[in-house]
């Protein structure tokens, strides 16, 4: 079975999934659906089918010089799955719609649990997944969350976590409105809502997270004290992440020494956009003091969450019957790493 | 006894300090010394006595037109104590020289603890300060962590911190060389140095510190986990920093919802240079989890060791006889205080 | 006469306006009026007589544990004048209740010159302001605009002025909030409309603006190049700025090489707020070139208009016959300079 | 004949070239040479052959793990040119070995003019270079107003041109070290040397710049004022950029309206790292009055100077008969476009 894909809502994370999609050897993207009408959509108007996600809209692409496909209801009509990539408030009034025409849904992290009643992350519970109508791929921050506390928590290491999420202020395309300058602003509640939000995947985690807002525009930095359940030494820890997928190690030693450096790798790399799908841990920060483990990662916001999706539509679409299989396509087909080059040197 | 004062280094706390001299009754300020010859010193060689520190900076100073009183040796010779805020790598060569003078000396907190065998927060350690011949007055950073933690440590309450510290990037006067730019720099190391710097203090604490600097400007911001000795109630916890001196709360339900918004309220009290020279915990952040608390704060590295500072001279002099007597005249002369208005309504 | 002066709306400008209010010795501060009820109002509330400016502020203001002292209509009925420093949509909509409570008007440069029929900057057209019913004082931007290329067309020497004016992005006290981030933001339209805003007080001026957004939240700089009536030498062009008012001259060569080096300068100074009220014209800067010259200046946009404000009271009220006596005892009374410290060395 | 192309300083041209020759069907890259041994090496050295600069490094290099191939000696020795994109005080010293090796040499414009001889921009002046021994691609802020005030000096509408250049800071790899925060830095000197520089290739050109650093890592902003031979259309000053080379234009109208949105821009045309090689120029933004013309365009500084390379190097070598025919080529390749998508609906 070929999977007929639709993305509702081309932004941030909507236009990575598109991207990717393409890159499924199961999948066919029949088209993305949006409002905007400017240069987001002008830029892809040639190589994608473009849908308009209203009535209006419709109106207003065709006066802007853009042929649309048809609306939102014609490009479900012909495809098995949407996946909803639009703005926080918007999601889950499209539900309804989505359920008339009889698609499955991938939601994102947006979305309340309570919506979709299943959250998802790939390797904590793709099988739970498997054959339903939908499911909601958790935020940036949780998935991370959820992929490095999972992971130690499947090496039964964990007792504890304590982490502070220092979270990147604005996306870059949208940083001449509503960032913040030369300030930090700490959420307005302790403990921040990542943990119980990594708790619908991992109910049993013992977590707090407080979060803040740092003055630059791209990546999560997360800094996280373990309590584990025994003194280990630090091997133990290192390699906890060092089996657990999509987490690739970065080196203070290699020269990768702040956001913006791992940010050039991606570049270097030759990555679409400069994407990060991984989680970068920092390998020769982590600290293991007895019982006590010291780490600190950085999140690429905009794109960690994409395999993630890529999954989530096979698991409700029974493509792939377990989280291993999937994930080796989907790792495969984006290039996802465990190391981001030969060479590295481990301390 | 009127002690006589000398600053050495006009710089971010020098002059500062030099302020803060000048507002004593028991002080007086023979003058400031420096190397600078530009606007740093010009702004203030009309009200203040200037000095040139070294041969070179009084040639200098003569050629931009500035007429130094003379050299530092001078400067010490009628002084009974200095206060060097040179920088880092320079302080401790002038060890020597001070001693020479036969002055005391207090230095600040980017000189090792070993150069003075003795380190300074006042409320925490001033009598044994009593009478030395030289000090060290804790990094901004170090001065916050001893205050508040030393306030939980007086209330028997702390069995155990773990603390992430988002520090400014540079200061105001020096952003247009070496800042950092749309980033975050963790520390190459876990943990940071901020905790054995503290224990210098305070050597029973158990405290882990994980560091990183902001893109931004003004004052660090701290975040900690702190696991008490028992499960106790939010208002005892809030009741130990309520209680402890230099500590002032702020509020998000009074609308200081970011680091910014303090800095304002500062500029807004008539403050000198908008300074801060109290933590401002945010009191309606402080969370108890059972036997865990979890609370953020803003320290405004530019000022907070200030008070500290004119403590310092308290003790090595022996003007006030301890941290009691000594800080109140400090605290009443700066105008610090415990709210920053009188109608604050607390939770 | 002692006039009785109103301020509605405590933001960026309405509190350096009562501020400024309160060292007149000719002007009383009856009271400042506004809606907010957090931090902002509260840090003044024991020092300043507040008052609601609407029935739901004052409800709110009670609920906030401010006492108000009364209605914005209370206030206006002891008042000789208003300032009127709200949001630029709310400030013409109170034009009608001024007129009722019988109180002349400042408004600010927010509002368009049609509302008043009149706009001000006092060295340029005080006199024609003299006893009018209301007057706009013209924005930051313009206002330096009319200071400098005023001075030049008094000079003589100017024929037409091209400028490039980079703004703040936004005030650092709301920074946290609509900012910009590693970007610019150019004004969608070429001329800007600090060209024609110029025009409503010096008409004669042949100027065009072109205007953008850059990503720091202190002071806007400017560019200019002014094509001169003749051949001038680079004196003549340093004196036509020696020679006027609130304009004073930093320099490169002093060590001021960018806007933070100035905004610290003005901390040094012991300024309130760190404000600085004059243009600051980079003297070694000014550089001419057969009869084209080319000169940069910085102008504090928090601040700037402050002197403009009190002078507009004067004007309205004829509490001073002319600009030369009403500028003389604001710059006074605010401590407005020429030259920022004695030693400077000119070129 | 097909060039055999070194590549000595693997930074942020020096990468952009290496994968530019790359494409080039008349160039095979013979190697990479470099200092460094992190990160930087480390992510391409499975691709691309690596050689040291120096003894030094070769010994770094192997202790790090990475097995360079050979000195940068024997990379000259088998290729037919090197192009010198080593940081700006080392690139001259490097001439003599150069001359010893056989190699024609491309500088980059961080070098003198006086080292060459010769600067290029392609458009202007290609057929100049052909055959030389060396020659000096000019910066990124010289080679688009090569191409831009070219464009209207071709036309026969340019009389003198006044621009004033806000760069980026720092580039972003390296904006944890060295950036400016929150203000602007005014070049010291008016004229900047941008003009001058210039006027190495365009020596007719009557033009002053005046320059400052924006708090800002990507792209530099340039606004001009153009005075005309004579009154213009705008539609005659529009053309003008129209038919030239490497300018393309972007509209405030398709929602391009500030500088992040075109590097998004660039991210969703999945061009490499983000690059943009050509000049952006606000056609919305294009004014006359008269005879003057005002413009704003992006300048990205990364990689504005690729293409450029990419033609010197066929020019020294005689691989192209003249400028359109190596452009084309380049242009091809790279995928150089004069409108980033086809629905642009010019006003």
């Amino acid at each position: 079975m070929i999977a007929r894909v639709a993305v509702n809502g081309y932004g941030v994370i909507g236009k990575r999934v598109a991207d990717a999609v393409l890159l499924q050897p199961d999948m066919e993207l029949m088209g993305i659906a949006d409002v905007a009408t400017d240069w987001r959509i002008k830029a892809v108007a040639d190589r994608l089918p473009v849908y308009a996600s209203t009535e209006e809209s419709a109106t207003a692409m065709r006066a802007a010089n853009l042929q649309p496909r048809g609306s939102l209801d014609e490009l479900l009509a012909g495809s098995d799955i949407v996946i909803d990539t639009t703005p926080k408030h918007v999601a889950a009034g499209n539900l309804e719609r989505y359920r008339s025409a009889g698609v499955k849904v991938v939601f994102q992290g947006g979305e309340s649990h309570s919506t979709t009643g299943h959250s998802f992350v790939a390797q904590a519970n793709y099988a739970s997944a498997l054959g339903r109508e939908m499911t909601r791929v958790v935020s940036c921050n949780t998935t991370s969350i959820v992929r490095v506390l999972g992971a130690f928590d499947d090496s039964g290491l964990l007792a504890r976590a304590r982490g502070v999420l220092i979270r990147r202020a604005t996306d870059p395309w949208e940083s001449h409105l509503g960032g913040i300058m030369n300030t930090m602003v700490p959420e307005p509640t302790i403990p921040s809502h990542q943990g119980p939000d990594a708790q619908t995947i991992l109910p049993g985690l013992d977590l707090v997270t407080i979060a803040a807002k740092g003055a630059h525009t791209q990546t999560h930095n997360h800094f996280w004290t373990l309590q584990l359940t025994r003194a280990a030494s630090r091997e133990e820890v290192v390699d906890a992440l060092r089996v657990a997928p999509r987490i690739a190690f970065i080196r203070m030693s290699d020269g990768l020494v702040a956001l913006n450096s791992t940010l050039e790798l991606m570049r270097d790399l030759g990555r679409p956009r400069g994407d990060m799908w991984e989680v970068a841990v920092w390998e020769d920060l982590i600290t293991v003091q007895g019982d006590e483990a010291f780490l600190t990662y950085q999140v690429y916001n905009e794109a960690i969450v994409v395999p993630e999706t890529i999954d989530a539509i096979r698991a409700l679409l029974r493509l792939a019957p377990d989280a291993h299989t999937s994930m080796a396509i989907t790792d495969s087909t984006l290039g996802i790493r465990k190391e981001f080059f030969a060479s590295n040197s481990p301390l």
